[in-house]
């Protein structure tokens, strides 16, 4: 039996992630042979199945297994009025500075500058796009042009501020990344909503969005979901389903993508019920769920959103942060939003959005705390944390790297390997299939009777598969009908009956 | 017991289930407190999970329990070129014609008119839209026409032909159904797809497309399945998701819709393979599957399109049609399309598509037969199919009516309710929600204590809920631990333990 040595993160996590996803057909550039589409991407055959799994074990836990959340799937384009009223058509925008020289184009709080501050005295600009060592590329550019015009002193460290930090002054003299040349326009407002027109005509009244989020679905619903449904407050709305934000820059793999898929929850509150606690309640269920779903508690933090940042009428924001390769992230927001949103379409609409609650007989409008969430993120998370390259050492002593991902079993894409021993023994294929075909009935399974087994297992350890279960002539010529199954992470075999086989599954896959 | 009297189908069903959909919380008018858009829907807390279902029956179907089917996700926005090679640049279009007064738009050939011919002699036009009683109409139209203007004579029954068959002269006289006088503009192609920009620019450079099928994706990502996974033909890809067309006419409440859900699937096979066979065997697959999830034999039927109307690709296209309320409509399109797809990317975008049949020593571009189907037609089939309005007398004698949706047990929305007796009694409450909560691990139930027994049934009824399971003294007080069993349809009902509950749900919900 061979036995995993201590696992090692490669060097490059990012790129091996990305590679795996690619080649393993979990992830590709959407439109590939077309060169690609910058912000878009496809989930393969593997990524299609781990997404849908990581939907349904949100879906399960978040609608069907509770009592007090209802599910939902609003339309992606909405009236355009719906986005006037929660603020999106006058605020949801980056701020984007164009080079007019190379027509590049940038957001202005990823471009740093700093003056070249040589014994107190400004000499010139140096810039350079966010990245983890943006300090540095700022000094080692002001250390070429001290070096360049051979100024004589002594140069201060730079000092980097963003680009919606500059002076009009200012903007008219740092560089272009592009062109080194003062080419920068100042920053200007860009929506980030997608933006069609619906209908035959193309003019000012038939415009229309794709929603930059899914959550106002909820909100526009909301009085329908009341007058339909059987729901008393406290009671949830949730929805899944795509949203579009036109990224300036779209980075980081899926992370921040112009497409990506939101699992959001309205959670519906009295006005005079204790927000702080139901805040509370949500943060910790939403990383009690990461937890279900395989994150590991180590890559996982709180970070309180500060209170003289937040919108007037939020009540506190927390951020479920994630620690990517390429830094400590946003993954899950919890935010109490007040009854902001509800009172903004009943003052947009002219529809009255109070409820009468039974229990208090009093009429208000909800306030609301709200769990939202990115798919694409957690996908990428998964990936990241279960990504693993181990030496193991066989049988005969000899060591080989292994690739492993450490998926759950709630979410890895497939949950059982099939595998006769030998392709050319009937015996032994006929009862692979036979268990093949039964448990696929129910879970997602694969049959794969090619080549020698441990390349077969490396194969499925590579795709997060938990288990492998072999039939070999113990199953057929020794009582019991028993199987050998080997378990993904510790490598570790064990004989199992197809009773408990499927004991396990119903255990493990929920 | 009740039993149920012979169903009636309601004078206007459309309507019956319009209605009930949206009173039961099944499909909502998106935006609704704005006024609506037209051509988009909600889908409500029932609405979504059976819409879920449907899905998720396809989807295992499809692809889990299927050895040669792979399914993927691509992106809704793809790049620009996927619709110049695919021909919906140039060709996806509709006719569309504007009355340049009312400012009324019209599919041109949903417009009928016809000559009005007294004696042999054309004394004018009218025209009517599209509806089961065009002809009709336009006859009336022409009686009165001829009573108005009191000419003398026999009038000739009319005509009607669609307006993109009318000549520029005939165009010229034409009334607009708006005004009833010759406004009408000659019709004109309006392209279907909803334009968009990506990026930061707005200009011809950033135009993009919401797309108007799933099915380019299968093609565009082909060779990347090939490389990636361990497909061979012959095999297919299968991908549910959005899809967009800005028809100028919406209608049929969520029949046709702008924006909608397909499940697509492209079954690539050798060149050499007998297309024909694979053609038949995929309409007989879908029709079963339709079955499956509970749509009657008698509402299916078959049309082959007709030879002369197809693409010149076109090896020949079956539609399984559904009888709606509104008149026989198609449901599932099984295409032939040869190998144009995948070779129309080979040529616009410079990469081979061809692969390489390691039986068969060939190198070759895979033709393909497509199933495609829309998910919310599929819904609204199961609604207006499993609608009934039934008689029911009970123990005492006294008669009425029950609405009844006949879900399958695969796609009803909730599977089972759990109904204790009395609200009142801890010991039927208690073992009631012991039930609930073991069924909910697995399943959509649903629990309720609320009101008398038999209006907790009609309530179940009305939203297709299977099985009710009542909790009784019997339960508690004989030995076996039963509960009654009430099945929807039938009415019948049976003592049953927990485990047989679970047995039955094991065989009928998968």
């Amino acid at each position: 039996m061979s036995t995993p040595a201590a696992a090692t993160e490669p060097a490059n996590l990012m790129e091996a992630v990305v590679s795996l996803a690619k080649r393993r057909g979990f992830v590709f550039p959407s439109s590939e042979i077309y060169g690609g589409l910058n912000g878009f991407f496809d989930y393969g055959p593997l990524g299609v199945e781990l997404k849908k799994n990581i939907r349904d074990c949100w879906w399960n836990d978040m609608v069907r297994r509770r009592d007090d959340v209802v599910g939902i799937e609003t339309s992606i384009i909405m009236h355009p009025k719906v986005w006037e009223a929660s603020g999106h058509v006058a605020g949801f925008s980056d701020p984007l500075v164009d080079c007019k020289v190379s027509k590049n184009r940038y957001r202005a709080d990823q471009l740093f500058w700093s003056p070249i501050v040589i014994d107190g005295t400004i000499h010139g600009y140096v810039s350079a796009l966010e990245n983890e060592k943006t300090t540095e590329e700022l000094q080692a550019a002001a250390e070429l042009f001290k070096r360049k015009k051979a100024i004589v002193g002594t140069l201060a460290p730079v000092q980097p501020k963003d680009f919606t930090e500059a002076t009009a002054d200012e903007v008219a003299k740092i560089p272009s990344p592009a062109t080194g040349n003062p080419d920068l326009t100042p920053p200007r407002a860009f929506n980030m909503m997608f933006q069609t027109n619906v209908g035959a005509m193309t003019d000012a009244s038939s415009v229309a969005y794709l929603r930059p989020e899914t959550a106002q679905g909820m909100f526009v619903d909301f009085k329908n979901v009341v007058d339909t449904g059987r729901v008393k407050l406290p009671f949830g709305i949730a929805q899944t389903g795509k949203s579009f934000r036109n990224e300036i820059t779209p980075r980081n793999f899926i992370f921040r993508s112009r497409e990506f898929e939101q699992m959001e929850m309205e959670f519906f509150i009295h006005e005079d019920d204790d927000w702080a606690k139901w805040h509370r309640y949500w943060i910790d269920w939403c990383t009690g769920w990461l937890k279900s779903i395989g994150l590991p508690a180590s890559h996982l933090s709180e970070y309180d959103h500060l209170k003289e940042k937040l919108a007037f009428y939020s009540k506190g924001t927390t951020d479920i942060m994630f620690k990517f390769p390429f830094g400590v992230q946003e993954l899950w927001g919890i935010a109490a939003r007040g009854n902001y949103d509800l009172g903004q379409h009943e003052k947009a609409s002219g529809v009255p959005q109070a409820i009468f609650d039974e229990t208090s007989k009093k009429k208000f409008v909800p306030h609301v705390i709200e769990p939202a969430v990115g798919l694409d993120r957690i996908f990428l998370a998964t990936l990241c944390a279960g990504y693993a390259e181990e030496a193991v050492t066989d049988e005969k002593g000899n060591t080989e790297m292994r690739t492993v991902l450490r998926f759950s079993p709630r979410i890895a894409p497939v949950k059982v390997a099939i595998l006769p021993l030998l392709k050319n023994k009937e015996v032994l294929t006929d009862r692979a299939k036979t268990l093949y075909k039964k448990l696929q009935r129910r879970y997602a399974v694969f049959y794969d009777e090619g080549g020698a087994i441990g390349r077969r297992y490396r194969r499925q350890d590579e795709i997060g598969t938990p288990w492998c279960v072999t039939i070999d002539f113990d199953t057929i010529e020794k009582p019991g009908d028993t199987f050998t199954l080997r378990e993904r992470d510790s490598m570790a075999q064990r004989r199992v009956t197809e009773a408990e086989l499927f004991a396990l599954l119903e255990e493990q896959v929920y």
